[in-house]
């Protein structure tokens, strides 16, 4: 495992340094309810992110984070633990969500290097495609990403 | 068109009403600097998201929002648009951000209905897979969406 909180202040990847299979872990991050309803009141109002209550009688049967809040604590996880020059930059993705993530989650983001890919237009820099898993505290995973990152090369 | 706000309070879709090419069109959202920097500082806290001085020297050339701002951006406006019962609940799908979403953009989202697909598991509900194009007010597309939403079948 590289890329944990102190590394990331000290050394940043460039493409150059990056191999197929290398992993990073995150830091956790505990979402609790009060997080979850600000969240959503702001961009996903809907009765199951806002109120358990509402939510009991819907699919997820309980208050349940938005994908979009799970999504946007994930990048958070990322750009502790994700040391690349230049930023954490994305073209874009696959993502799923195949559970909620629920209050008193404790989430944590475990990523690995599935392809590298130099750009043929552009000599500088290249695409990098990362699986980051985004799990709970009892290992189920809440969130799957495979994300293209833009990385640029060593100057 | 349908799925304007006023719909929406009125009439909502089951996966028997929808069909394939249906569209909707939300309401418009201006995003500004604040917005875009309260975001990234709780979410995404890189540079290029920050502070416009900082993004100058980046692959960004000025200050951009994060793509998870955008697309929680694109949910709420979704929400306001999209009158499914039982609400917008995503299984996943694929998001791409062809261009940086700007300070004084004006978002707009159009929707339209790709492939519908009963569940053969579970007969009360289906498959529905939504192309999302969020666009600024020179029509520039910002982030393009093709989610797969879990619609309830008409009790």
């Amino acid at each position: 495992m590289t890329g944990a909180g102190a590394d990331a202040a000290e050394r940043r990847f460039y493409l150059d340094d990056l191999h197929v299979g290398q992993r990073f872990a995150s830091a956790a991050h505990a979402i609790d309810e009060a997080q979850i309803i600000a969240f959503a009141a702001q961009f996903d109002p809907q009765p199951f992110h806002l109120a358990d209550e509402a939510a009991r009688g819907t699919l997820f049967g309980g208050l349940a984070a938005s994908g979009w809040h799970t999504a946007a604590i994930t990048m958070r996880l990322l750009v502790g633990s994700l040391p690349i020059a230049g930023g954490i930059v994305g073209a874009g993705g696959e993502i799923a969500w195949p559970r909620p993530t629920r209050p008193g989650d404790v989430l944590q983001v475990e990523s690995e290097i599935v392809e590298i890919a130099p750009s043929a237009s552009r000599p500088d820099r290249g695409l990098v495609t990362l699986r980051s898993e985004t799990r709970n505290q009892r290992g189920e995973t809440l969130q799957t990403l495979t994300a293209r990152l833009v990385v640029p090369r060593r100057p």
